[in-house]
């Protein structure tokens, strides 16, 4: 019983974002996958990553391609759908089907762009806290994710330990660095320099910066890969050529590739919502929540973790899912942490990483035994 | 005796550049810096990179700072004007005198935009030559550069061999990688993307793409430091203020100094400039012109060579320096290689970086020694 669906929240009691700003009532469209047994005891929240959305399993309905996690998620996967009853909501901010800057602000008639206030991951992780209080799940068997889906995972664990059984942060950080601002904040200005950006009012002046918004794609992507990915996929070939054109079309394959991305970006995602998230990442600081000491997020936690971070990941590279082991351990946290070997770079967390996805399927059924729930309870 | 002069080369007979495009006459703007000895016998080529010039001493004639390599060049220093004759010229295709896509088309009395020639490395390293006929020197002691200039260093060397008695390349590569091509992509659709390019003919729109320019250098900037470097200089301090604005403000440190770093380029730098300049580093294959092996680049060389890479240099990292040894001692050729401890990236060859001055010191002194030209000798 896969479904697409979508809930109003914060309808009785606006929602009370950091920023201060009380929202409500908003939409939360999520999807979900396999069957919430009777006790409601097998419950996994899948978090997206920033250009992410609620179709971990596809087909999208704009490109029509596979879901994002499913070589993750399926029957006899990792994530078994026929196990588990699997859930993933569009964020806070964004442009999927939940409340984001695209949508009409209900005190003005008008489309929120920039008016729309600026949502952290805390305020992702409370909307869909009262997600779960909609479908009646007190609690998670796990909640996951890589990258900023690994983030909302780390804040599920630090600001509702009760409700979270296990927690799998994959490829993340407990605080996002200056260089991976700097790169947010190139793809941010690469968006409000397009004139077609308007303030964020573009919709008011029926436009789209799709160039700006390509170019914060292409960018971004580079970050998503390694070099040795890059050169193992495209080295120097050329596309469709023998020789150099000199000029300035895509000699390269990896310059068609990457204009490729850029292009196919912008028909699926909203420049706005890409500033919003991107500024939701840029903001978290875990530790800092915690009087600046990453272990006060986590003490007397009983969830159990297993962490996950890929040897060619440049963006969020294996010391910061260390740090957050080390703070884990200094809360007495029961805590596994796997550094799988690969040269796909950042973007591992989305393939077929057998490695990964077999220590993940491990985890989740010794959760499950620890919980005294074997295969046929959870049915 | 220290200089700012400009010369007309291609007079008589035109170069023929890789493209097959006959260019001439052409400007070469270059400074000096130090005395030529009677015997020729002690000039130094700097070659700069993609966005230096000749102001490698300054004052830089718009931005009023110090020049690029002053850290290394002057009395005593390890590029000592008081030994050496240092010539840096501005690379063909250049913004700041010699000819590039800003000049005056002969041909058509309108500025060339994208009419003018792709130009390679070896183009740049072929209008040098040509600076130095004209200037009566037969050899160098030295051409040397980093990034950019290294490639430039590695081209003097396999073109002109006889001409060369030492080559100091500097974090440098003897082909781009995917990953380098990847970011000036990005770097390059950043700048089309702005409508203010007009198609690279913004001189006669009275415009300039200062928008896209910027957020090119903005992207590029990342990659020339360390992510230890951004984090030790920044981490994630705020800008100017004690808490989150709530807002898309350069609300972090690191923002800050990226839109300063994007607003500060398009004053000194030319868009069109930078889509040759950064062209020809992605074309620049040196093993492709030697039938695919980079060793017959440097087949009975004698050359001295001295190379350089930085631990925290990812953009050249050492890997490429080391691809560079080993092909010229499979030639035979005469190299040292010293990878230098340091956080600060890429731009650490731009730096006080003490054990890379000393080492390039003392290369330089063995050198001299080696040719029989003492101290005194090149006076």
């Amino acid at each position: 019983m896969d479904g697409q669906k979508s809930v109003r929240l914060g309808v009785k009691k606006p929602l009370r974002l950091d920023c201060g700003v009380e929202l409500g009532p908003f939409s939360v469209a999520y999807r979900t996958s396999g069957k919430l047994n009777k006790d409601k005891s097998n419950a996994i929240l899948v978090c997206h990553a920033l250009t992410g959305d609620q179709y971990f399993i596809g087909p999208h309905p704009t490109t029509g391609r596979p879901g994002w996690w499913e070589p993750m998620v399926g029957p006899g996967k990792p994530l078994d759908t026929d196990r588990f009853f699997i859930i993933c909501a569009n964020v806070l901010g964004g442009c999927i089907g939940t409340t984001g800057p695209t949508d009409i602000n209900a005190a003005t008639g008008k489309p929120y762009g920039l008016r729309f206030p600026v949502i952290t991951i805390a305020d992702m992780v409370r909307a869909q806290a009262l997600l779960l209080d909609e479908l009646g799940i007190s609690d998670l068997f796990c909640v996951t994710g890589g990258s900023m889906g690994g983030m909302q995972a780390l804040q599920w664990a630090a600001s509702y330990p009760e409700r979270v059984f296990s927690a799998v942060p994959i490829a993340t950080a407990a605080r996002h660095t200056a260089q991976n601002i700097a790169f947010h904040e190139v793809g941010r200005q690469a968006i409000m320099a397009d004139p077609d950006w308007h303030g964020g009012d573009y919709q008011q002046h029926g436009t789209r910066p799709v160039r700006g918004l390509a170019v914060a794609r292409m960018a971004a992507h580079i970050t998503y890969l390694s070099e040795a990915a890059l050169h193992r996929k495209f080295g120097r070939e050329l596309q469709d050529r023998k020789a150099l054109s000199y000029g300035f079309d895509a000699d390269f394959q990896v310059e068609s590739y990457l204009r490729h991305q850029g292009i196919t970006f912008v028909d699926r995602f909203d420049a706005n919502s890409y500033l919003y998230i991107t500024r939701a990442m840029d903001y978290f600081d875990l530790a800092a929540e915690h009087g600046g000491v990453l272990a006060n997020a986590f003490h007397g936690i009983r969830t159990r973790f297993c962490l996950f971070s890929f040897t060619s990941d440049w963006l969020f590279p294996t010391n910061e899912s260390k740090d957050i082991v080390r703070a884990l351990n200094a809360a007495a946290a029961d805590v596994s942490f796997v550094e799988i070997e690969t040269d796909k770079g950042h973007d591992a967390f989305l393939l077929d990483e057998p490695e990964f996805h077999a220590t993940l399927a491990g985890f989740l059924d010794g959760a499950a035994d620890h919980r005294g729930s074997s295969r046929s309870a959870t049915k």
